[in-house]
C-alpha cells in the first residue's frame, strides 16, 4: 500500500534526525522535528481545545480516558501532569499534521500516535555505541560526561518514556516497518533505502 | 565496510527463509537454512572432535566454559544436554562455513554466533500478526490450534531459545543491520533492499 506519511523514531546520536531530513528533502514534503512538534503544538490557538474535544478519539484510549476523567480539577490541564498535557497536545498536533498531507515526523512516538494510518512508514534508525558517541562529539562537543554516559541516559529516557505513553518496547523491530543500522548502513544510504522504500510501495 | 555473509533471523511465517533464498540465488553464493545447518553439523565427522577442540575460542565464553568444564562424565557430550550439545556442534559448524566464504545463513541464531565478525550483515525480517497467520495457513495448511495459537508458540519458542543461547532479546532492532517488515514491504522487495545493500557497502 502506497505510504506517504514517514515517521522517524531514533535512537540519540545515529543521525536519525538527518535522515529525516534528508528523506524530506528528495520527496519534497513537509518535515517536522521534535522541536518544530512541540513549538506547533504549543503555539497553536486550537490545541488546548483540540484536546479536550478529540481526546477520547485519540490512540492509546486508555491513558485519555484517565487523563480525561473528571478529577475535580478545573481548567483545561484538567489534573494533568505539565508532561502528560504537552503529550496530549502534541498527540492532537501529530495527528492534525497527518491528516494535512504527505510529511516525515522525527520523534514524539509519532509510530504509535500514527500507528492506526494505512498510509504511514514506520522507521527506526539506531546504530552501535561507538559510532554514535563518535557523532554526539563532533556535532554536540564535550562535556563533563563521557559520550557513552550521555548516551546511555538519553536512551534510557527515551525507552521509559516510550513505554510510559505507549505500553510498548522502545527499539522493538515489531514496532516498525524498516530498522536501520547506520554505523553499518550509512546516513545517507539509509535516506535513500527508505525515498526507494516509500516511492517503490503501491 | 564490505559484506559478504548475510544472516537471516526471522519470525515465523514472515517469509524470512524466502528472502534469504532469493538473496542467495541474486548474490549467486550459498545458502543454508535452519535444517541444512543442522545436517551438516551432525554429518560432519568433524564437528563433536570440532567441538572440542575449539569450544573455548567460541562465542559465548561463559556459557561455552560452562559447557565444557569437566563435569565427571566421559564422551563427548560431557554432560551437556542433548540440546545444548547440538547447539555447540551448530555454532561450530557455523563458524566453519562463515570461514567457508560468502554465504546466507537462516536461523539458528547464527546474528550472534557471527556477531565478531565484520563481514557480516544482520537482517531480521519480521511481519504482522495477520501475514503471518495468512501465509502459514497457505503453505503449512490448517491444523487443530489457530494459527495465531501456532504463531504465538512459533515465537515464544524462539524468543526463549535466543535469550537462553545468547542472553539478548529476540527482535530487539538493536541487534540487527536493518529489519523489514514484509507486511508492508513485501517479500521479493525486502530481498532486493538486502541484495542492493550488500552490493552498494564498501
Amino acid at each position: 500500500m502506497k505510504k506517504t506519511i514517514v515517521t522517524i523514531s531514533r535512537q540519540f546520536g545515529s543521525g536519525g534526525r538527518t535522515v529525516g531530513h534528508l528523506v524530506a528533502q528528495a520527496l519534497d514534503i513537509p518535515f517536522y522535528d521534535k522541536e518544530l512538534v512541540e513549538q506547533i503544538a504549543l503555539e497553536s490557538g486550537f490545541a488546548p481545545k483540540f484536546v479536550e474535544e478529540h481526546g477520547e478519539h485519540s490512540p492509546g484510549k486508555t491513558l485519555f480516558s484517565y487523563a480525561f476523567a473528571p478529577q475535580g480539577v478545573p481548567g483545561v490541564m484538567n489534573g494533568m501532569s505539565t508532561a502528560d498535557f504537552l503529550w496530549h497536545i502534541q498527540c492532537g498536533t501529530i495527528l492534525q499534521l497527518a491528516e494535512q498531507g504527505p510529511c516525515v515526523i522525527v520523534g514524539r512516538n509519532a509510530d504509535y500516535i500514527l500507528k492506526d494510518r494505512e498510509d504511514v512508514l514506520h522507521t527506526y534508525i539506531h546504530a552501535d555505541l561507538d559510532f554514535r558517541a563518535d557523532r554526539i562529539v563532533r556535532l554536540y562537543g564535550e562535556s563533563e560526561k563521557s559520550p557513552i554516559a550521555r548516551l546511555q541516559e538519553k536512551d534510557k529516557r527515551r525507552k521509559v518514556n516510550y513505554q510510559h505513553y505507549t505500553g510498548r518496547t522502545w527499539g522493538d523491530a515489531d514496532n516498525y516497518d524498516i530498522s536501520l543500522n547506520t554505523a553499518v548502513v550509512g546516513v545517507e544510504a539509509a535516506a535513500k533505502i527508505i525515498v526507494d522504500l516509500v516511492k517503490n510501495l503501491e
